[in-house]
């Protein structure tokens, strides 16, 4: 493979100098950019994602077009509950649905722990694609779902506010739930050995319903779980754990050995690093909508952010995915002021 | 008026003595009651909001079957849009629509600040009407949404998962949305007057969106409202400040002299008591989603909060609304729970 010509975020994760902040956006490969939409125009959602041609396409439009500092892989987290047996449809504006989703110990039947190289081939095939046509200009970034999140859509079946459902599940059939959880957890940690096999760089995971849950519940459901994920995963390849709205547990997801932390714009850097301690590097956390605000603003609000996470130990990033009403040329602002603003003076 | 005969609630707010911990549920009038189910059949919304009969059978209805220590009003917090001059719609099973939501300065001109007598009269008739068939059994709860969660509605004009809209309406028309946001402000103050002048014995501001602003933005589009209304109500009735997700800003919204701060169940009762200071009454914080555990998990749960908060300065609820699917028997083992395991031993 290549050597990797810009490793910022490599360095940045590994708590190593750089010469300035890393910069990349959640759901940086997606609607907002005129390119993808004409893809999305064409092809369907999973059609896209299987096909190794599309997906490198649509992973790399962002590296082109706003000059981020890494690739995220074009994919979806409900590729692994598929993979695992499940019916997932995705249907655009409209959110995921699973039309049979687990309710009891007799639809655990219907889910398998699979062979993921049989299932989930397509995504390492698109991995090689995108790290050849890549050719060394950025990392890839890899990604999955944590378990609970993926366990919220198995068993709601749909998206929801609070996954009341869900949650029920678990704790009604608490055994139930840790088996399932388990089996994903499992698929999971495959799933990425063959992404980073492939040559993904780094691994996030994305937890974003772990702030559902209070602190306790998401150390039972979630985080020890997610424990696992990182302790397979972290000699073969750097991993992130962005548990959207969990600022409750940095410490313990610190703790996990885990090289970097995401978090929300619901809390200051300042309390964020407190909590986490300065072992471990933070990504975020820009208000995605403040990216609809006008371009003098975003390029004050990104200076302010950068002040406060101080440099070192933290990568640029928003507080959760890009919306897809924010113009291409205010998302440039942003990747352009960490650039230009956070040159590290020696 | 007749003396209360409970008024457990008051005295906590105060800080002073009481022989056990207070409970209520928000939501605590609605969906999960047969009793409610069948007044919803037969009555549109507004028409229950608005008809002071049916408003007093409703909000008494939960102290009648799972014997709650307050009566909280049977309302909706987008009367106050609609007294300002905007339609809305309240579907059942679809959330509430703005159809002509405010986008511009021109749209500005179509809102009011209004008398409230006139347009919400029949609020304080149904409080006066509560008031006189709860007989002092227990307090009644006044309530208003914060000025920020109803921009959100007015500016978005209907649900939203990110109110992405009424955000981008904020940064990009600062000017617009604090003349707006003061103009709700106004019209709050002089609500919550008339409700404590009809007989309500303390009020709760509601900022059920608060939690989608970062800190800074918090306190720019919420907080400074808020305190004004604080400020104008405090030496009239106790207040409580519920801001749904805004963990952040406890010490400040403890600052502004409320008399009690809702939280959700993303804090631990510790780190929460931490950051308010103990000058303020804490109310909270169950997971509403965990009432549809087994009656048993309930109150091993409930009895662990409790312990989590100690005695005194502590009001037992939920962390957000209670859900319409729980049964109404986990309702009342919650309720019992609190009173039974609450008494305070001298």
């Amino acid at each position: 493979m290549p050597t990797l010509k810009n490793d910022l975020i490599l360095r940045t994760l590994l708590g190593q100098p750089t010469e300035r902040t890393p910069v990349w956006m959640m759901r940086q490969a997606g609607r907002y950019l005129p390119e993808y939409r004409v893809l999305r125009e064409r092809y369907g959602f999973f059609e896209r994602c299987q096909t190794p041609e599309l997906a490198c396409e649509i992973t790399i439009q962002p590296v082109d077009i706003v000059g981020v500092d890494a690739a995220i892989l074009f994919s979806d987290i409900l590729v692994v509950p598929q993979a695992m047996g499940l019916e997932v449809q995705l249907i655009e504006s409209k959110g995921p649905v699973l039309p049979d989703p687990i309710k009891t110990a007799s639809d655990l039947q219907r889910v398998r722990v699979p062979e993921v190289q049989e299932t989930l081939g397509y995504v390492f095939d698109a991995i090689k694609l995108i790290k050849k046509e890549l050719n060394g200009r950025v990392p890839l970034i890899g990604f999955a779902g944590a378990p609970w999140t993926l366990l919220c859509y198995m068993v709601q079946g749909k998206g929801s506010k609070t996954f009341d459902e869900a949650k029920a599940f678990c704790y009604t059939q608490p055994e139930l739930a840790h088996r399932l959880l388990q089996m994903i957890t499992d698929t999971t940690i495959e799933y990425l050995k063959g992404q980073a096999d492939a040559g993904a760089d780094l691994v996030q995971i994305f937890d974003s319903w772990g702030g559902l849950l209070g602190p306790a519940d998401f150390e039972n459901l979630s985080l020890r779980y997610i424990r696992q994920i990182v302790a397979a995963l972290k000699d073969r390849v750097p991993t992130i754990i962005f548990a959207k709205g969990a600022w409750y547990s940095l410490k313990s997801m610190a703790a996990t050995g885990a090289h970097g932390l995401g978090i929300d714009w619901c809390i200051d850097p300042a309390m964020a690093r407190q909590l986490a301690g300065d072992k471990v590097t933070l990504q975020g956390n820009f208000d995605p909508a403040k990216l609809l605000s006008p371009i003098p603003v975003i390029q004050q609000e990104v200076k302010q952010m950068l002040s406060a996470f101080g440099h070192g130990r933290y990568i640029a990033n928003l507080g959760h995915g890009i919306l897809p009403n924010v113009p291409v040329d205010h998302a440039r602002a942003f990747v352009d002021t960490v650039k230009e603003f956070s040159v590290h003076k020696s």
